[in-house]
């Protein structure tokens, strides 16, 4: 078959020079560099013989300073709280109420974790009852990224996937969460609902009316709901705007927004400061049952603190350098430069899907990932069959092995049968960008027309 | 009664300026001074911008430029590989060769992680099976540091407990371990073995001829060995020398040591850093079927990474500065300092226990905690007894109150009937400790008059 000539079989001779790796998100990997503010006052934190140091702004020693007072000892090196610092909880808690508009938020609710994912499998600890004969359930969307099901697969939660509907731009549909949950009834005990806004892999974003039909939903049917918000800064779809659940939960009737439990989560590894390697993330948790609460605030205890840079991390993306700081027009500058470079690297994604056959994507509008379409031709389907492959997941090998573009196919993430997806990273420098369509479109002309 | 006016109520009014928290092993909060050069390091890691900077030593920033050069994008805020960064793991692994005096250690064996708690988790996910009829059982000893029994509980093992034997300075004895395992067998399934050498809250430290006798039980029961050896470079008894499991397995019969399975875990967070805000530990598994090694990976890898402050202090733990190095000077006097300080304190606290009636403890050698056994008089016993409380803990409780020193009550690591303890903390600064022994010491002196 000629095409296995020209799309050649894996493990052959690479013909590119450099690995390019938009398979994770990653900013820094991307080459977006790290605001500096951040990494001033870490350094600070780290070594505070630098406070003596005039190279740096007044506001960073200010931060570092206070920051240390909260230390024992005055060293990052101590252990904090299992739950985070005090005055960092208190900050994140002041940081919700400002986003959502005046909502109140409570410190004493804020467990700051190494990353969103650890908190979430104590969540799920709280909520999974291994002594229960009926296994508990939770409702996931699909596509969803990996981890997840993961967790829940460790944690023994029984998985009930919904669907997207990927042709409304992967908008959530009432009827479907009604149908998965009627069928799930009748093997396990559904009780919590689980949902990622900005949509990891979608890049989906909820509309205030899906999050109050969700909401709704959660109350009539008694689920427990996970916010994934960790992508709440991402957003850059025109007239796009990010709700909370916590917020829209909190302007419903109180017959509602006293009683539907929610857990929302946050981190300092997504938007304009992807620091991921630092490893901070909170929950916030409305709504709980006091024994409940009592008994999350033991669960978070028994863990060992979260790091203390991923904890200042949290405090620098909760409380940024304000106008009139010296450092806000440093900052300022680079949170909008990050923005740009992703709103244009988006800009040149649908231009260039726009122009190749077979690949079609939903508007972009917010998050990390795109999660175009692949129409693969009928050979290519065989091509893979014959291979016991899916068919996106070969395309993304020999994508990786061709041009050294590492991207992930949609079946890691669950898609509707004979639908195919690849995920994209957008938060890269522009050239590197560039250089992934090209190396995309190179691949992806050549690729269709052999199997046409 | 006289003594419950002398001995406040809990809840009165405080009467010290202070309060003085011994109860963690937490160099910083001690007041130990963080090292300087590790210091450095992360300041320049985390911002580049000070590698230009001239009051840096020249092997910090060549020790930053080449750990930068491992982070992807050249940024510390990028993931890492999940068990941990490639060249830090080749670093401790070598760091790992030396200890043990040529013994090889692969890198493909150590996976770093957030601490070695979060490791012990995951190995103990390893071996509980939660679909055999029979309960997994793991032997630890009594006394233990809470966290064990919480893991071992979270992750639905049996404990099976053995006593160490106070009267021979807490070491192992081989009765104890072969009835206690006989007996469990009746009632689980006993996999593996758990040790902290040298030990917490004890601070035994193990021969040789102890750990070749743990590993011949091990071998002879199919046990798998987890030792925990985060304390290893605080040794400071005389005479003292710490012998790692790896090491002695490694000098016994090849039908020994090459099947004996082991896991041994370290961090960054004791020793002379104690920098246990940044979250870094790793375990080295030995002996593994590769089949077993296999999924180890995998579940190793279901893990975000481990914070890149943690495994950077892995990498400056494991190869330190050498001497004709710029830092080589600070560092060994500051490390110097601090061992000499251990040492200092703990030659106090025997004087000083030498002196107070009630008390007693055992030959200090390794660790970072001593663990007295108090001998209550009768009538405090039964002043406890009344209050429903551990003596030991009613003991802490008041010492608390009334003089703001606050210890750990030996109940909460387990002891045996009608023994009682208090874990107190070796690393502070010598004046920290003097205050600390002042307070114990009138607490202390008063209690015993009270109840005698």
């Amino acid at each position: 078959m000629s095409f296995l000539k020209e799309i050649r079989p894996l493990g052959e001779r690479r013909n590119y020079s450099e690995l390019l790796d938009l398979s994770s998100g990653d900013p820094h990997r991307g080459g977006i560099k790290p605001i500096t503010f951040v990494r001033q006052v870490l350094a600070a934190c780290f070594c505070p013989a630098l406070l003596e140091d005039d190279s740096l702004p007044l506001d960073v020693k200010q931060r570092a300073k206070s920051l240390l007072r909260e230390c024992d000892g005055g060293s990052v090196g101590s252990y904090t709280e299992s739950s985070g610092i005090a005055k960092i909880k208190h900050c994140v808690s002041q940081f919700i109420t400002r986003r959502d508009g005046g909502v109140p938020s409570s410190p004493d609710n804020i467990f700051i974790m190494s990353g969103s994912k650890t908190a979430l499998m104590i969540i799920l600890k709280l909520l999974i009852r291994s002594e229960d004969s009926c296994r508990t359930g939770v409702l996931i969307p699909v596509p969803t990224y990996a981890s997840i099901t993961m967790i829940l697969e460790e944690e023994g939660a029984a998985i009930i996937p919904y669907h997207l509907c990927e042709e409304q731009g992967w908008t959530l549909q009432l009827e479907e969460l009604h149908r998965v949950l009627q069928a799930a009834r009748k093997t396990c005990n559904p009780v919590a609902f689980y949902i990622c806004n900005p949509g990891n892999p979608t890049g989906h974003l909820q509309s205030r009316e899906s999050i109050e039909e969700v909401i709704r939903f959660a109350a009539e049917e008694r689920l427990f709901l996970l916010a994934d918000e960790v992508y709440q800064s991402c957003v850059y779809g025109d007239n796009a705007e990010f709700y909370s659940y916590k917020k829209v939960l909190s302007e419903m009737g109180s017959n509602i927004s006293s009683t539907v439990e929610l857990a929302s989560f946050n981190s300092a590894s997504k938007g304009f400061m992807g620091e991921c390697g630092f490893r901070g993330g909170y929950v916030e948790l409305v709504n709980l049952d006091p024994a409940v609460m009592k008994y999350a605030r033991t669960l978070f205890s028994t863990r060992s603190c979260p790091p203390v840079a991923g904890q200042i991390a949290l405090d620098l993306m909760a409380d940024p350098p304000k106008p009139g700081d010296p450092s806000f027009p440093t900052f300022s500058e680079e949170v909008q430069s990050i923005k740009n470079t992703i709103r244009k690297n988006t800009g040149r994604i649908q231009e260039v899907f726009a122009e190749l056959p077979g690949i079609s994507c939903q508007p972009l509008k917010a998050g990390f990932f795109v999660f175009p379409s692949l129409h693969f031709p009928p050979k290519a389907i065989k091509w893979a069959e014959k291979r016991q492959m899916e068919p996106d997941m070969l395309y993304c090998l020999h994508l990786l092995e061709e041009t050294g573009l590492h991207v992930k196919p949609g079946c890691e993430y669950g898609q509707r049968k004979d639908s195919h997806h690849i995920r994209l990273f957008v938060g890269t420098q522009e050239n590197i960008m560039e250089d992934a369509l090209q190396r995309l479109k190179t691949f992806h002309t050549r690729f269709m027309k052999e199997f046409s």
